[in-house]
């Protein structure tokens, strides 16, 4: 019953959230050989101001939003 | 010096909130024989849109809400 | 469907373990009026040597072992 | 710059988990039409005696090892 | 590649948000000694009525608001 | 009362992880201006065979151990 967790940058539209957690439970489900329904995945969104790599917040290195840039 | 976190839907009333903080702590200290003082408690509460089983996401399962159903 | 986590100190026996996930499940299944069934929990263990409060380790402040002390 | 993390019963032998993060990873990237460099996966292994859904540990329910039973 | 989350009470602004993964990234770096650059900080904030010890909300025990007060 | 999780990979001796709260610890109290008794920091150690990016285990990428390389 794997619990998978997925943190981003906040505001992807619910039509890529739909997306994602299909395509993330079937690659879990086909690796691991477990049936679809008892896999569980929580996504997690995150306000680039909460979110830094090398001591830089994300929201001063590429500005609002979420995505590659 | 556990430290729990509950992760639901979001949405609940404070009254509810109150009273899960409060008997939780309550089962975590007399099973562990700890002093209630030193358990913390989180909640974090996801949106439906951000919570999926066998796939699918809740708000396209069961609505918008919280609750069993 | 709640996920709760638990993290505490390791080393406690399964009969312990059996006894919180109990209690915990009956706690939320409440306090939320929730059935028990789709109430998931989690402990995670961690070593003293991993957990400070105060900038020390509790390996240092406390010894080995879990518990009040 | 997503962070997936999986937790799962303790116990797949690495081949299986070599393909559990390539599979993930390429979910995620596809449908976020994100670079899979920038993608991190991190895997959580519990032992069933951390584990309980309706208050039951898996370790009782299912007996030791991971899988769909 | 260390990720280092902080859970604390909602509502810092933006300038103590950025001090804060400045200092702890370098702590991180120095302790370890690796690059700043391969070090993620994440924020999650907390609003105090999903903050609990000893059984009690913060909201109800401190009011709204962060700090040590 | 913040608390903070650093993920690593697995392996410090125990004096690295001693610095390594206390100097946590440190730039926490002192940008979000609060005490340092009432911060928790947790470490949680992941083997590099459960670390991944760009869909690569740690394991292969790097071998065994823990560091920049």
């Amino acid at each position: 019953m794997p619990i998978v967790t997925i943190k981003l940058a906040k505001g992807r539209p619910v039509e890529i959230k739909r997306e994602l957690v299909a395509a993330v439970t079937q690659a879990v489900a086909s690796s691991l050989k477990l049936s679809p329904e008892i896999i569980t995945v929580l996504i997690e969104e995150l306000d680039r101001e909460n979110w830094a790599t090398g001591g830089l917040l994300h929201s001063d290195k590429f500005g609002k939003g979420y995505g590659e840039k």
